[in-house]
């Protein structure tokens, strides 16, 4: 069993497809190397042309909503760099992620809500998902996004 | 055309001299070297002593000036690496930019107040300014700017 | 006298006891290196199992407070790199933090802030605590800590 085996089991679970195209407004990158380093952009929870969950954690979104946009973010960074590398099995680590949550003034679960991401990782992944983490609750997010996410991550030996 | 000559026409269509010093409070260090990555801290769009563009994106201020205050936040960063390796034709790649832009609770365009930085990269280094970035809606930024803008770069193999 | 005893006496002049777990939830790692680079993931002001800043900068909190919390966990951060590399002696270099200000609208001192971060760095670390530094203002934090500060730092050769 792969991680890219695994990663298609938690998007039928999740009940989303991450195999189309991941859009990507503006003159940037979803995806900058550095040696074995990989940068990967702020994710949104869009799938397709849609972005998923839109709104304010603890205002109109709850907990459980947070945590699925963040596991979407987190599925769209490892299809990104599934796309760079050709397979998740080439991921060493991720060093990184920041996870921007959308959060009204009284919504201190921030980090409940990037467990969803962190969760992702460790079942896609497995050992080399364990990662260093950041959650902050913030004033708002492009397209009114509930959740951002980046990462960085890193390529085994071989590759690049 | 160097990417040195790019960075003059750019501040001059601009509008702004970036060519004298480039004030820092704390005891930090605008560019911190780490092989050839360079960390370059959080710049707002203040050109001499004066922070240009103060105030809330979707309140006080409007996108388009949110723009340019990414701007020159980009073209801070650009001026303290020139400093830092002698030429911008040194820096190899733009690895990331992360834009906080000071929103009010409606604002949803930070992507494109981060387009104005983006821009400014790639029309002063060509392709080698393709980059990650993230963008994010915050409360409030130092002095009240209306954006903050950090980067790592690397520079040419050689360097260093 | 070592880095580490400085760390020692930073920590009896605050009045906090940094040699305890110091407590992360959810399924990622405070600490994940890559060669000489050592990503630590975001800290709030928790001591033991308490967080010792709760509130908002400019509202229910002043910027002495908020000092004092950037300083708990850039104190944090620094504990957690001590047990990974053994002694803060084999620290290089503090490539970047970023520290996230729990704000009110009107409080624009982030800044001033993340200068109690700073100072903890550069006391313990002396010239190897210089660093690039990131402060922004933002709506919420876990916990409804004050301040959460994320880092990361460079190891001397000959470690891992």
């Amino acid at each position: 069993m792969t991680a890219d085996h695994r990663f298609e089991t938690c998007a039928r679970d999740m009940g989303y497809d991450f195999s189309g195209d991941i859009k990507i407004g503006g003159n940037y990158s979803p995806v900058v190397p550095d040696g074995k380093q990989l940068w990967v952009s702020g994710q949104i929870p869009r799938v397709g042309d849609e972005v998923l969950f839109v709104g304010v954690l603890g205002e109109t979104l709850d907990l459980a909503q947070g945590k699925q946009a963040a596991a979407i973010g987190a599925m769209r960074a490892l299809a990104l760099l599934q796309r760079t590398l050709g397979s998740l099995e080439s991921i060493a680590a991720v060093l990184r992620i920041t996870v921007y949550v959308r959060s009204g003034a009284c919504f201190t679960q921030q980090s409940e809500v990037a467990d969803g991401a962190s969760d992702v990782l460790c079942r896609v992944l497995g050992p080399r998902g364990v990662h260093t983490r950041t959650s902050v609750g913030v004033m708002q997010l492009p397209k009114g996004a509930a959740v951002e996410l980046d990462m960085v991550a890193t390529a085994k030996e071989g590759y690049a």
